[in-house]
């Protein structure tokens, strides 16, 4: 027996040395593979539990689908229970994990999940831990493949935050029903504001490269969050993506995302006819216009037979569209939509425009598009960004939500951080989206949020969706910064169900990211909950919006005041004197705020009843204006930047703190670039601060430190400050 | 003992299944490792027989470079060994590895290597297997830290290439003193000429991420092969490299650097105190621009103690230079040496020009340099493009080399692939580099080849230097094609070597790269043996030049015959008529030839005479001149565009044979790649026979296919055929 104990000691020992050299190399984690890590359960009870509950795996449907769902189930539980996993095509005694639909599974149609399945609908998946034939079993059930490849990531999710699987009664359906990410790729391969590299898509070598690992890997990303749809190409469109050449290399993506649940959609050039095919006109009332429209979706089907849509910007900073013509935006989204109605196809038309002439620009989209209601066709949905202006770090909802009742709306929001410190600066943008959702239009009622009326639980609308401009690109983390990963989590959690909280979101996100101890939680929980509004804070607090440098959209340049266009500089949005401060969008000023329903109307109508941080948003408002605080509003805007750069430096303690606890590759990224950011905030506390003292010639409440450098310093670091960014070279 | 038989083979098993787990991991390679790939020696004999040899690794001293060292013999050791390295301060029993110089390492002290380390000079290395203190021991040796990490990657290497090292005396020092890599990278991350993603230098998060895991691979790839300086920027320079702001980022990318014995260099721009300061003029002579240009470089010194030098292109495609002042080059050559000089910096000058008159380009920089020879400070190295054009396909050797005889030059050659298909195509450089260092320019008789004159051989140099101009970028396996590695590693190995053979390194990096299976090798052997030629025949054979369309330099445009100069079109380089075609740089043309030494001049004089590779470079020649093969020139050249495809046909079936016999990722990328290489291969023959014969009227040879299409097809799709570069886009 000594020699038996010593010989299987001396195994165990190489065993454990093997072990321990492959943890080595998990160990060093540079983000490639997002939150669908798979390493193996450090608890070994809750491992053992698992793999008791999960022996073997049984699917019997052979759909493309149902093998991606297999393969990932198959890798993530290799990883997470640290085995092999045991493939069956039929029940016997052992614990099985059987996936599948009524169709490809007769163990699950002998179910009887008749009205279980109908409520989650096409997409929607049910989960159970029931006895079959004697034996516990887990069952992973849908109406479609689709459906159980998305309960399969929920399955690994579950593992992966170590939730308790003994009693799943899971049933689960999105809110929404189009969740799509938006690309701003160009063909050339830059990404508009997208800082993470080239962009994905090597059109160079497509079709024939289809088997890059990187789509495969990026469609699995996407459909664990049940993103049914992508955009591949920037808004800002080049026509030539309806070109043969491109719709071939189009198609071969397509055939990658297609088993992982993703429709492939165009952004289009709305004159592409005279583009492409030397046409004199895009009027979308010329019949030879629609025609040649007809013929190019024909053509589209046929490389792409399941299409998505198009996705258009019209008339909407230089972009040309119907208006062109002295046709309307439904005109317009209207002749594209006939054309691709034969096919079920959909035509996504942004709101996001404002016309070059003065007013108001919070105003024009709601002044363009509300008089339109009700005209657009069945297959168009009006994309509106969450704010009135551009993804600043904080607006008000647009007013178009809750006015648009007969015209399906998506909600478009931005996961890429254009105005959050690119992928620079740690800015988990879930608590923006939470905000947006839960907004309340009082479009019906108090209750009309715009999560709900997305839900299509406020209008009867046709179609709903939901857009995330994502930003990733040949980055080895995607994303440039590891927690814009976190955004695009956020995004795809929150379109599936818009009740979720962003902090729920937050946690999940680390335990499958980085580790499920308390500890690791704890400091990155804090630091994603603060991190977005540490941003408002020391960026442009109170109300004040698009203080940046024209154009980069990086650093500060609040004294910019000339430009193309009054809306592109900064005085326009914060109107800055030496009495107050503010833009007034009550009645005395552009009367924006009646766009809004009455309760709100009436709130944002006096400065008192405004929430402080929408404050100057809709009030221009003296220095000395008392806050809820007792400070003056001067002393409070100071009291914010402060606040903002503390912030900062708190994330970085907590950052800190997980030295040890997290692998070293991300955890010396994130702290170099935590230390970008805390120079950053600095910066643009010290130089909005250096401004508006010299516009109020107020001095700086006790306390607060002088800034660094004289105001001229930051006017001239302006074109200095460089960060670069192939987008926009300075 | 049947109870310990099955428990040894229960573990037994367990530990194959979770070896095989590894391999399947190491069996996915994503090219991101180059060639210091260390998976574990699959011959378990050699394996055991290197295990012997080197038991365990003892190294004494303490600075970063030797720790370098270190690192890299263990990492490497570790795997290849499959074992945990053993590490020692003292000799033992065991079968050292000692590493060291006389003065970190008293056992080297004590070997008595005066003579031999005297002959490999500062960077060279000795490695010896011998028997110290009556155990067998192997020893690398140097007279500096830099030389001893060299030598570690010299013992790794024979250990990739399972050599034997029972009995080994290396006795290595390189050929050329300055081996330095060039990057084409812009400020704003692009690449000049790349095609591999974004530059690999993240300034927006530099200095503070200066541990980027990236950083530290790039510069263990480049030591690997000895290369001793990196220019990390673009010779079109941007002036802000030199701003305080940039050089805080570069000094930390140059801490990064130098443990790996790689001095940092950066690119200027001849004008820089205008742009930066405002100076009106940048006159060499103005003692007011030397003073700014010493007080500059007081200041790099003071970032980057060990700095390198500069590197300028000046007065050549639009960059200012000294003849902006009635200068000439040495004028400006002189004013940076003399500014750098105290710090014993280099000037590097690029002898790329060509002035906007008419006449013949290959004759400008012989024109403008020759006359200077001698003029230029001891500090000051002359670098030189291989051919006289500009890195096309084949080009005679520039006749500077032979001709710079009391001036320092450097050979600057591309492993980029601006002129090869960019980073779609297949196209070892190594016989192109090997066939310029073979080249002899008779300047002292034969034998004055170009590798010696670089070695320091021919003429008495104060310094000579080797240039490559790479490409690598965020693309994860660093230059977009993996084959592009194998040019990478080959300049190196001719910079350390300039004898070493191209099919020798060839071997090599495969075995490296790839493996050292008999079958592998041969295959890829016969790919990269003729890779070059393949891409020259498709191309432009016979010596046919610049066939390009005009700026991206990836399609074919030989009818193109208007541009902003006439030595940017494609007719200024064949002269193709009904008659004939090429170019006569005869006593009847533009008597280059008689820039040449006596033996070369007559041979080019006389096309019978002329190397039929470079046939076109010298001679206009009617459409039926005899050629060797008893062809007509005219069928002679169908015949070569023939060849071309068909040698990418036989590369691809060649490639076909590795599946399975290497890792599936690389196998399928290099696959899809070729696909566009042939596709790419007909294209360039259709394009250039449809338009030759459009010129001379005449039918194609017997069993030559017709192209695919009339020659208006080709021209119009000169601009749709989209090859999507950020750098250039369309």
């Amino acid at each position: 027996m000594h020699t038996l104990d010593r010989t299987a000691k001396y195994w165990a020992l190489l065993l454990g040395l093997i072990l321990a050299s492959l943890c080595a190399t998990t160990q060093a984690d540079d983000g490639y593979r997002m939150w669908l890590r798979y390493d193996t359960i450090a608890n070994d009870t809750l491992k053992q539990q698992y793999r008791d509950q999960l022996q073997q795996l049984v699917v019997t449907g052979q759909s493309a689908t149902l093998q991606a769902a297999k393969a990932e189930l198959t890798r993530g539980l290799d990883g997470l229970l640290e085995q092999k996993t045991a493939h069956s095509q039929r029940l016997n005694n052992k614990a099985s994990l059987i996936i599948g639909t009524p169709d490809s599974s007769s163990a699950i149609a002998k179910l009887d999940l008749g009205s279980s399945l109908q409520a989650v609908g096409p997409e929607g998946f049910i989960i159970q831990r029931r006895e079959i034939a004697g034996q516990n079993a887990t069952v992973i059930a849908a109406n479609t493949d689709t459906g159980v490849l998305y309960g399969a990531f929920h399955l690994l999710r579950l593992l992966q935050t170590h939730a308790d699987i003994s009693t799943l009664a899971v049933q689960s359906a999105p809110s929404i029903e189009h969740r799509v990410v938006n690309h701003w790729d160009n063909l050339d391969r830059l990404v508009e504001r997208g800082y993470a590299g080239l962009s994905l898509w090597e059109w160079g070598n497509l079709p024939e490269y289809k088997h890059n690992p990187r789509y495969i890997d990026y469609a699995r990303i996407n459909a664990s969050l049940g993103i049914n749809g992508t955009v591949i190409n920037n808004v800002n469109a080049d026509a030539r993506i309806l070109s043969d050449a491109f719709l071939t290399k189009a198609a071969a993506l397509a055939e990658v995302f297609r088993p992982y649940g993703i429709k492939l959609y165009l952004s289009v050039k709305f004159n592409s006819p005279m583009l492409l095919d030397g046409f004199d006109s895009a009027d979308p009332l010329d019949p030879k216009v629609q025609q040649w429209w007809r013929e190019r979706v024909k053509k589209v089907y046929q490389y792409i037979p399941d299409f998505g849509g198009f996705l258009v910007k019209a008339n909407s900073e230089g972009q040309p569209g119907p208006q062109d013509y002295d046709r309307h935006h439904a005109d317009g989204a209207n002749m594209l939509a006939d054309a691709i109605a034969p096919y079920n196809g959909l035509v996504f038309w942004r709101a996001f425009v404002y016309a070059p002439e003065q007013g108001d620009r919070f105003r024009e989209a709601y002044d363009e598009f509300k008089p339109l209601d009700g005209k657009f066709r069945d297959n168009v949905i009006v994309q509106i960004k969450n704010g009135p202006i551009d993804f600043q770090p904080r607006e008000p909802f647009s007013p178009l939500f809750g006015a648009l009742q007969k015209t399906n709306i998506a909600l478009e929001v931005q996961v890429s951080q254009e105005y959050f410190g690119f992928s620079n600066h740690l800015a988990y943008q879930g608590p923006l989206f939470e905000e947006v959702l839960d907004a309340d239009s009082y479009a019906k009622g108090p209750g009309s949020t715009i999560g709900k009326t997305l839900a299509g639980k406020v209008f009867d609308y046709k179609h709903t969706g939901i857009a995330g401009v994502i930003n990733p690109g040949t980055d080895r983390n995607w994303t440039g910064h590891t927690f814009v990963q976190s955004s695009w989590y956020a995004f795809g959690r929150l379109a599936w169900d818009v009740e979720l909280s962003s902090a729920a979101i937050a946690d999940e996100w680390t335990r499958m990211s980085f580790s499920n101890a308390d500890s690791v939680r704890s400091s990155i929980g804090n630091i994603m909950a603060i991190s977005r509004e540490a941003g408002v804070n020391y960026r442009m607090p109170l109300g004040l919006t698009h203080l940046y440098a024209q154009g980069h959209h990086y650093g500060p340049a609040p004294w910019h005041d000339s430009s193309g266009r009054p809306d592109w500089t900064a005085y326009y949005y914060h109107q800055a004197d030496k009495n107050g401060i503010g833009y007034d969008r009550t009645k005395t000023g552009s009367n924006a705020i009646e766009q809004y329903n009455p309760p709100l109307v009436t709130q944002f109508a006096k400065p008192e009843t405004t929430p402080e941080d929408l404050l100057l948003w809709f009030h221009h408002l003296p220095w000395d204006y008392p806050m809820n605080s007792g400070r003056s509003l001067w002393h409070e805007l100071v009291h914010k930047y402060d606040t903002g750069v503390a912030q900062v430096r708190q994330m970085r303690e907590q950052w800190q703190s997980l030295k040890g606890q997290i692998d070293s590759e991300r955890f010396t990224q994130v702290s170099a670039q935590l230390e970008v950011q805390l120079r950053d905030a600095i910066y643009w506390r010290d130089a909005c601060i250096s401004y508006f003292s010299s516009v109020n010639g107020l001095a700086l409440p006790k306390g607060s430190p002088a800034p660094a450098h004289p105001l001229q310093y930051y006017k001239d670091q302006e074109s200095v400050r460089y960060v670069p960014d192939p987008w926009y070279p300075i």
